[in-house]
């Protein structure tokens, strides 16, 4: 078992490793101390995961509750978030107790938005079960649901207690919801790690699961080291997310998270002129990620403009110059779309 | 003008004196130096300053919007919650620009949670216009809105970037409001202040606003500084809440938060037997606040078991030992029953 520890406002570690689901409740009583974990999943994930996390959690002398919702992103939304808080309170969960979020990316996300704002915050814990969770939306307290203007409008930093990533769960993961997680993972190569990069050129989807997820875990770990509320460097891993963002609010999300990102990752290398985009297109289509999309540029800058990312007139565009080196470039509203049109 | 710094997370001022609305603007921009501003308000304090607080803006050279929503706890609610939520991202408000929450508690507390939770969080200023809000609850950071379950059970740690105080929109108060405020006065002298009490007796309704608003926020500040997140010794500053709280929710909230405070005060001095009761039920009478409820221990104690103070099978308690001297009294589930009844 491979532990990162991250410094955050409150430290914590991601522990890595295989077959660790029966040992959770152990640790969670060790961390937390809580008396009542609510396991929060979806009805993707629970049938697989929440009884062996249940028994690892009875067995540690933890009650546990669980909570599931409907898989996919629409239920990142605040009718969920609302019922979610509701069933804790009914519940009459307190302070001392804790939410589990088990799943991918949208429970991670609802799960800690929730526990940081029932009673004005308790402690949650992240069991990532797919890539995308495990190498990025797990670590780093970013927490949120969706508004009907846009992704993630709603939200707050929250850092979890503990992260508890059994690899071994990544094997249910059907191929397309792995090459999700795989944007992410090229993400932080292109963003921090040549040498990484070439790895992953070299064994395509073959990677090694652990030796990848750790390494992706301590980019962001150093990353959230450094700026945790998101004001400077942390913006860098927004790489492809805001052009990202808009094709998945225009496709009403038939675009999942990852093809997205691929898409958005492909458009500003190729905007930027950036030296290494054919790289970056042909490590995207070696797995199987899309690097073209039939959106307009004005389509995508109209969407991206309800973008959190937005400061007053500016936009934060993250542009790679080269594999490992990206820079964050404050630009103009009105050069956003000649912007995007350059790089479709 | 008075200004007294708070050392929270994120400092700030609150500043306090007469006829302070026309330079709200300047002092915004000063702060946080933002385009935009969104006066959030509420049907009652709207009509009587949102105009002079939006010349007040405009003439410094800051863009005002205004979100008014019913006036009452009812709007503490999700539906009004995320109703301003859709209304900032239709108009496209970033992280740039803040919110200013105009007018009570109710308005403080969502404004508060909506700023804190909105893009993960844009800044946000209090300007108080009830006694209540100028010396409680516009200052510290505990944002909320209520859910089915019982009240701020939902919400956020979130510092304003300043709390700006005009003594004089206090004169339009109607009476029974301004009573209410004078529940949190009496608290506060009740906590921590004896002198402060005695004042009271000898002015009743009379007392210098400036002064005793000052008080408070003092005491307040002191309070925040040495426990931010409400893990000890804030606690304290519910003294009569959690009873209080029960007697709102079961009234349907026809019982206004200042009397049932009061009520909340008077049962827990009774049941402790402080040996000063008889002159806070003196004072709260003086006041024009009730000391008594008709509803049964029973009721209230399960009414208060879904109170977020709850710990697992412990809630706390603040028990006046005398005026000026309370403690917090960690009481297990079970023995708040024969408590109740004993202070009815």
């Amino acid at each position: 078992m491979k532990a990162i520890q991250v410094n955050a406002s409150r430290p914590y570690q991601v522990l890595l490793g295989t077959d660790l689901l029966p040992t959770l409740g152990r640790q969670i009583r060790e961390v937390t101390g809580s008396g009542t974990a609510v396991i929060v999943s979806d009805t993707t994930v629970a049938p697989l995961y929440a009884q062996a996390a249940e028994e690892s959690l009875i067995s540690a002398g933890v009650r546990a509750l669980r909570y599931v919702f409907p898989a996919g992103e629409q239920s990142k939304s605040p009718p969920v978030y609302l019922d979610l808080l509701n069933f804790l309170a009914r519940n009459h969960i307190t302070r001392a107790d804790c939410l589990i979020a088990l799943g991918g990316g949208v429970v991670g996300d609802l799960t800690g938005f929730a526990a940081a704002t029932y009673l004005r915050g308790i402690p949650y814990i992240q069991v990532p079960t797919t890539l995308l969770a495990a190498v990025d939306s797990s670590v780093g307290g970013k927490t949120a649901i969706d508004l009907p203007a846009g992704k993630n409008l709603c939200g707050a930093f929250c850092q979890p207690s503990l992260v508890w990533c059994s690899v071994d769960t990544l094997d249910t993961l059907p191929a397309p919801v792995f090459r999700d997680g795989c944007a992410e993972v090229i993400k932080y190569a292109v963003l921090y790690d040549r040498d990484l990069f070439a790895y992953l050129e070299e064994t395509g989807l073959d990677f090694c699961r652990e030796k990848v997820i750790g390494r992706c875990v301590e980019l962001k770990r150093d990353v959230v080291a450094r700026d945790e509320f998101d004001r400077g460097e942390r913006m860098k891993l927004n790489l492809g997310h805001t052009i990202g963002h808009a094709v998945e609010a225009l496709s009403g999300f038939r675009v999942s998270h990852g093809q997205a990102v691929a898409i958005g990752m492909a458009v500003v290398a190729r905007a930027a002129g950036c030296p290494d985009r054919d790289r970056i297109v042909s490590i995207l289509r070696q797995f199987g990620l899309p690097a073209e999309t039939d959106y307009t540029a004005q389509a995508l800058f109209e969407s991206a403009l309800a973008d959190k990312k937005r400061a007053g007139d500016t936009i934060h565009m993250i542009v790679p110059r080269a594999i490992g080196d990206c820079a964050v470039v404050a630009m103009d509203v009105q050069d956003i779309k000649p912007f995007i049109e350059a790089g479709l």
